[in-house]
């Protein structure tokens, strides 16, 4: 069995590779110690497994895509992406990455099947950023996704092209929208839901933070060890489990900012006196109008998970920073 | 002024540039008798404005595209496409044309933009194929699409995408989704809902007919006329009345089978003794469960119309057949 993960050097990439290789048998006892092909556009991160194959560079380059491709790939964890931020900042580049590699990814794995190989269970990091502004008062798994980036717009086309080619048989997909997975390294990388993150580590790191939303602000958040096991629990359930549509919410803690802060508080109280709120119109109608009303309950059916609340999540944060 | 129509040698492509070219004020005092550029991949039919430039050629051939924007388009009918039993049958066609042509379309009128060219008010001809199976039991405007077939995955995708290039400046985009246009003459394109077409010609016709879904099916119908005139006033209204949600439904008539085949016995009482019923489950999923509690109100409220009744639909058949 072949294993490939795009954006394998990233925070999620990285996670999910380690934890990918800590569990030889995620794919089932016939189907131990799979192989790794892993891709990103930098040199293969310390501590990546080392039996694993490392092919660098650009996801949009059709030539990466035929070396990674040059064996038939099992499952495909596609992870490779440009952030909101910055395929706002960059359209064509986000274009590219975002929709162009992610369709030409798709005809690889179609012309696979055609080849008579595998039919490759493909595992795409979506987005909640599917859902516009404004942001629904509630959301749940009925809700309609009307994107208003161009990262969420991008996201929901491929989420749609998934199904469509999971419905004829040439892929079978699987789409996670991410939340605000936390707590990010303070790498900038452009993502614009970076903030999550940010509010969390710096103050308690005891550096000052200027807050781009209110303290009214609402988010949805998942720690990054939910959101590592509700990527392999999506690759590994049963398609027929899934029905016709492939995308589906990360479970997530909806909190506001004011909460956040005053957990901050419990662990160190002086944390918030090093946070200063300039909110943004912008980033708090897309990043901070998350609905407080919500409702995971597919992916809950399907055994995805998020922590138990925002003291699990800072304790967590706490115990590995 | 420059008008650019792709999909100019189809059924609803001849009609639009006939009516196009009979009201050469369509586009305001200011822009009066506007230069057409008409393509399609046949020769130019008998009929087609001799003033307007014909570029023969495929669609999603980029050869064809740079043509087609040698100069700046002011405004762009893309009608090109693959339909919906076509694209079943050949995915790869299908996609060429229906996905990748029309992102590369885009591009074009991005790049236009991004020269300094007009901004293009693109009317994009959408289909109610967005919505899949089962169809849901009420459709308005606020019903999410969730299609299930590779037409609808592909319309579905370029609705998104038009919305995105709308609120990013790169164009003026608008996408109709079309429901079935009657009468279509009998020439097979490979549209799955043919039938709604054949239904009311044949048997007038004095042909016999065998229907692929049971009386009791419901369909979406509008015709020609509406079509049409729905089209050049979706390119005529001011995007601000329009916000940024850019596809909307034309209004239709939802009207059973049997319905049909009533009005058809009052203008010809042996018409219906030459119909036979063969229902297929697949294409009555698809396009035989069309609600009947419907609404259509974002586009009439910006002066869309349709049809007062299917009565009125065959009349107008009768007279110009």
């Amino acid at each position: 069995m072949r294993v490939l993960v795009t954006g394998a050097a990233g925070f999620i990439g990285r996670a999910l590779v380690d934890a990918l290789a800590a569990r030889p048998d995620t794919f089932g006892a016939s189907a131990q110690n799979p192989s790794f092909v892993l891709t990103d556009r930098v040199e293969r991160p310390s501590g990546s497994p080392p039996d694993a194959s490392w092919c660098r560079g650009e996801i949009d380059d059709p030539a990466l895509l035929g070396r990674l491709f040059d064996e038939p790939a099992d499952v495909v964890f596609h992870l490779a992406g440009v952030v909101s931020g910055a395929a706002e900042a960059d359209y064509a580049l986000g274009k590219r990455v975002n929709l162009d590699a992610t369709i030409a990814l798709l005809e690889r794995c179609r012309a696979q099947a055609a080849d008579g190989g595998p039919i490759a269970r493909v595992v795409y990091a979506s987005s909640i950023a599917v859902f516009g502004t404004p942001l629904p008062a509630r959301i749940d798994d009925a809700t309609a996704p009307e994107p208003t980036l161009s990262y969420g717009t991008h996201k929901r086309a491929c989420e749609l092209l998934i199904d469509d080619c999971t419905r004829r048989g040439f892929i079978d997909g699987r789409a996670l929208r991410l939340s605000g997975v936390v707590v990010r390294p303070p790498l900038a990388n452009g993502a614009l839901s970076g903030f999550n993150s940010d509010l969390i580590r710096e103050p308690l790191a005891g550096r000052d933070y200027v807050c781009p939303v209110s303290p009214d602000a609402t988010i949805w958040i998942v720690s990054l060890g939910h959101a590592i096991a509700n990527l392999i629990r999506l690759a590994q359930v049963d398609g027929a489990a899934l029905g016709p549509r492939r995308a589906l919410t990360t479970p997530s803690l909806a909190v506001s900012i004011a909460g956040v802060v005053a957990t901050l508080a419990k662990v160190d109280p002086t944390a918030p006196t090093r946070i200063r709120f300039d909110p943004q119109p912008a980033i708090e109608a897309q990043f901070g109008r998350w609905a407080l009303d919500c409702s995971f309950e597919r992916g809950r059916r399907i055994g995805l998970t998020c922590d138990p609340s925002i003291d699990a999540v800072i304790r967590t944060h706490r115990e590995t920073a």
